[in-house]
């Protein structure tokens, strides 16, 4: 799993069918000071994060479990909202 | 899923018998703001996006599922053409 | 499998339900000296690894196979704590 | 998908047994325009490519799919031979 | 597949009880010239490499295919010993 920030919405109508109804949030990965590191990626949700939340997601095929289908093709998911981060190190 | 944008195709007569009749559609990762980021990807489509049009695609073993034979051995497949990206942040 | 440091933990109250009572371990990628590299992940724990110590984990949908439910939506799991390493050439 | 170019040949007598009798190229990750980008793989190969072809590949799970044994443990797989790439933006 | 060179060994007496009795082979991914590049990976082994040895190791959940165990959380495995390579444009 990654940290990540919720920074945006993608919308596409046309899209492949299991895929209908998800909502398709541009997720920011970020280090535990919340700094922004890496490239945005689309995740679809399923805890009700909204933008601007830090949340944990994850990526590959393990997301699609999330999905009302989970044979969607669907490789990146948000599994959780941050309440706090205790960081040591670093 | 990532942001991308599609800058070519890729011809291939000999190929796996599985991939016969999909197109190859060369998919540029891009950011928010459409800017390039990382290297080319060679995609097949499932929802109809042309030369030019920013897209929505997966990679790994999900990628296959939108394949008529789902044992494909395909990583990477377009899902959704973007309509518009709402970004902050960024 | 990588060598990691935990140096945190991720709390997070809203979440996957299959992800409730596991702790979410912030984990630095080491290199066989120690030394810091890449990205911290977040990783679920198996083997009752505590903040500071240096452990193997693994990333991608066999991270899942830890889990009490092995279709959690889970992508990385520490698997073992490290006593020591012989590294050679670095 | 990735392009690539083959630019070589692994030899290794002793192997896993489900890899038996296949052919190890070391292949170039290419962008569109042929020059070499990124780290040099192993891939199978399923289509005949010889040194010096421009090929496309798959890694992960799904490349085991191209494999007589299709339980083998393979990460990387040629599946298809370049004809001609055409390429916009870039 | 990947090009590697085993350089060390990494010793966890606590770890998933799948992963006992086998041994944790610091692998440092190498070009076909043999020079290192990017990060030590720690894979199983099945085919007896030792220390020093060039190798070709797989990663993802292919790797657990390997184990006497397949269920085993496991994401990186050494699969052939390497002979010789021969590489050419590079």
């Amino acid at each position: 799993m990654y940290l990540g920030q919720v920074i945006g919405l993608a919308i596409a109508t046309r899209k492949d069918e299991r895929l209908v109804g998800t909502k398709l949030l541009i997720t920011q990965p970020i280090l535990p000071d919340g700094s922004f590191s890496g490239q945005p990626i689309i995740a679809v949700d399923s805890v009700g994060a909204g933008i601007g939340e830090r949340v944990i997601f994850v990526t590959g095929s393990v997301a699609a479990r999330i999905m009302s289908d989970p044979n969607a093709p669907c490789d990146a998911a948000i599994v959780g909202i941050i309440d706090s981060i205790e960081s040591f190190h670093r």
